[in-house]
């Protein structure tokens, strides 16, 4: 049995108490927040889990073992080194810090603690992702040449952070997830309507190894809700459409290979249009299989996929987005 | 009535062809193509009309009032220019010049013998496009905010230019066309995945006088075909989805205002939700509508709303991206 | 404060009691439900509230204003009327019966007692059909003309009752509902593909007078889930996709008029064609409204639109669809 | 090289002429329309092409090997008789005659006259229809327990044939075409909104040996176009949407199967759900292919799919459809 704090119980907050109640093996004992009306919601719901407003009576408790943090970001570096300073094992909101040096000295200090680090990449368990990592994992794609996702919607806008940092970690996160290819440099262009500091829409290239590019399109302001991804590679494309209820996944018959070296100064591109195949994909909450993958890897003392590093490389992508808008959209290397 | 010379017959030339030809007022005489099967092909339909394989027998054709050159662009610069010396007016095919030095001294040369230059942005003349020409200009939307353009495609490879320079003509004149608001810098991304010298992804954020940002998303090797844009005003906002064969214009009820000065600083942003709204959209062709508004701009002495200036804006956007493309995607100034 | 008694708590109920809960003046006193597993269930939930096995410990408690009867249609009778006995107030899942006979005892027993009966046509209640009934209303759509209903999808089998008497509550009561026009004869056709004696796809066609049609679609076999009708009117036609999480409502600008009697002979038809206009529907759950509106006719003692009457009339048309499967798909007048 | 007569030249007329003069072993050598300005439109399009008023100036003209009638059904009968008596090959327009009658008689003397009669079904040659004919006759479907099909648009209106005899020739003849199991039954409701003796919407419900079931929604007031046919097979599912640019035909992995004996009376179905498949279908003109296929069954001495039998199937079946409406929509047996 797992003795779990959570600090935060805001937007994802009863999202977080709720699938770790689910688990059979998870005891969720105490819960903090400084609003006390977010506090009185959940004891209605939730009667017998202790509540306190001081983050320091969740890391400091002797009988917790581990803590979800479901906090804004510039508080997920002093939240999770205490945690870890008392010995707990963490999970923690994304984008994991605001800065590499916090996810290096994190890092470095679960490590010496022993602990586990898990940032809370929750496409990463969604059927949908699982199902392309499964595709291209066993070579159905070939070799991927690009990445292009829309994330768009009438979203309410952040006070702390701007689009890029409130959408990307999800789309960086799982490209870096379905890619063996190690992105090398970043672009960003986006526009502040408001002046508030903080760009509203954001424009996103990522160079990487072995001849890919990736590109995000974030935008807090559109009419229309869109989340769509095409993943091409050299035998066949992918399109993930999230917002469809059923065929979310298609792919298609359809690559593109220079075969011949003589070709290629022919400039010859060989197409191949046929059958479009869209695999069923499994409906289970993402976040239910997370929590027991979080609940597992501390029990068998294994480094999860989105452990530290993978914050932290999420984290880097972020930090050159912010350094290539201040610096003209010039390509700003990781 | 007016005589009308034609240079090329390739993918677009049967077009240009038909539509002159179903003008009550324009007598289309030669037809010019260096490629012997074209002209057999074209011959077979319009056997009354002359045909020949040297461009000069319709640059210099004393009886040809108006050429059509629907030619690759690095022959547009030389044919127009013999056929303004001729004292021929002259419907081009965009881009309009590979430089922006050919431009001006082609658009000097025709002030200068009074003739004029129609550049075809065919686009302009859709029954879409003019339509939300009427929406933006009765101030439905308010100011405008962003636009925001998709074309991507499972595209014959060109040659001779990049996926920019073959698709971006399209939306950079739209653009222009539609937003009052002045481009002031260009940033470039994409990849040539097959070395050939010429990106076959490419993506490009404009930023505009006004508060406003444009991008644009160009791809030749997708596996689906999207068509679509999307306008940001401070009033309403339009999705303009041009594969749709019906709603193809779809105007939301929700725009963005920022109320007040203190409301800037306190970041409030309004959101209005609510219905939408599909206009009619009108299915003449496009290209026979500009092919009037060509003989009639002719007949009236009036100077047509895709001069070589228009042409001008666009090659100025175009070389821009070629700039940045080549410097790292640093911004252009235009 | 009413006090509520529910019985059933199978598929829907659980969905009965969280929606009566939710209200400021309702007490949800007792639960009664046959099987042992749905009451723990429900108890995990919902610890305050008493559980029981036998429906007489509900329909006699004398602390009870009302009891929800939340199961399968042959018990609907028996229940009701042993509710209505002992004085209370009736919210009864749709079918109302399973005969004519039954509804109409109860509705004379409900009088005679002076209380009320709500069967639960759940779908008067969400914000897609309380638009469209306010959009018929104020005379938009001119006269009615035509009803056409598709519902199908890939459905558990029910074992007591056909398709049509499984899905077509739903669309019965929208269509009473939405029309002013009184049905007056039913036609059914259907196929029973396992000998079950009860048919899993099922097509009806009522007439009603005022020179309209309705046909409904119902399918438990479909490979694709379809909540689809059309409504044509004399001046506008509207089509409600139930499916989309946008734009649930189109209202065409098309309608279908005979002008002058002349025309009638001249078999001439004006269409008229514009623009499309997509309402904003409001997302508050349904069946939250239903609940409210319950306790809101029990305190004014005001008749319910969904009341006795609403249920007969609903079970007219499913006893008639079973006469006309019987004899041949005859029309069978109502 | 055949010698070929056509009758008729309204709206579909244009088509059968264009196509049979694509193929190479065809000479169109004379057109009929009592029309003049039908004729003077095919006139400047064919200048080579005899044109005549008079139909016998076609069906008597010795050097005319098979004629082709593209008129209105009630005008079939007399004009392929006279093009048989004469000795000639016809291509006859759907539906093939106004009564059952008249087609046995016309099959009875193409026998006698050892000429051909094919009727235009032009669907069964679209690529679609083709691939869906191939999964089926492959047995990828299984048994067809279903075919569910909508075909309504705002149409205009025909003057001598109801809504019925209008679209659903298409259906049938497709239905016929792909179903091995042979129609018994069939019953009709419909509406004549107009009161001009022809209903404008249409219901047909045909049941088939083999335990299946197929039905037809005909609309010619319909805000929307909708031309989709669902197939449900124990084995797999298949859904058609016509309307689609791509993706007309998906194939799902969900079939309906009652296994093992006391299963049926256990009313146990298992569904079984999956990916879907969406094959690659063909964009030949299916005219294109008809016209071709019309020439080589000449030349073969083969008896077509499309034959005269196919023709009185589908005659029968209308015939039928008219018989059930004015019988208050009893099952009329084929």
């Amino acid at each position: 049995m797992l003795t779990l704090g959570i600090v935060g119980y805001g937007y994802w907050g009863p999202n977080i108490v709720r699938n770790f109640m689910g688990l059979a093996d998870v005891n969720v004992s105490k819960l903090c927040d400084a609003n006390p009306a977010a506090l009185q919601r959940a004891g209605n719901l939730y009667p017998h889990i202790a509540m306190c407003t001081e983050d320091s009576d969740i890391t400091a408790d002797r009988d917790i073992d581990a803590v979800a943090i479901v906090t804004p970001v510039f508080t997920h570096y002093p939240l999770t080194k205490a945690a870890l300073e008392n010995g707990k094992h963490v999970f923690v909101e994304k984008p994991f810090t605001s800065t590499i040096g916090q996810a290096e000295e994190l890092i470095e200090l679960a490590d010496r603690k022993n602990r586990l680090i898990m940032v809370d990449h929750t496409f990463l368990f969604t059927g949908a992702v699982r199902r392309i990592k499964e595709i291209i994992d066993r070579g159905d794609l070939g070799d991927l040449r690009y990445y292009d996702s829309t994330r768009i919607n009438l979203g309410l806008f952040q006070h702390d952070i701007n689009v890029i940092w409130d959408l990307a970690p999800h789309d960086f996160s799982i490209l870096d997830y379905l890619s063996p290819n190690k992105a090398v440099a970043v672009c960003a262009t986006g526009h502040d309507h408001f002046r508030t500091g903080m760009e509203n829409i954001g424009y996103v290239t990522i160079y990487l190894e072995g001849n890919m590019i990736a590109h995000f399109n974030m935008n807090w302001l559109s009419p229309v809700k869109i989340r769509s991804t095409l993943i091409g590679g050299t035998k066949k494309m992918l399109v993930w459409d999230d917002l469809k209820p059923d065929e979310k996944i298609k792919v298609y018959d359809t690559g593109v290979e220079v075969e011949g070296k003589e070709n290629i100064y022919n400039l010859l591109v060989s197409y191949r249009t046929g059958d479009m195949w869209s695999p069923k994909v499994d409906h289970v909450e993402a976040l239910r299989l997370e929590a027991q993958y979080f609940v597992d890897c501390i029990r068998k003392n294994e480094k999860p996929v989105n452990d530290g590093q993978a914050g932290l490389r999420i984290v880097r992508m972020l930090v050159a987005t912010s350094r290539s808008l201040r610096e003209g959209s010039r390509q700003v290397a990781l």
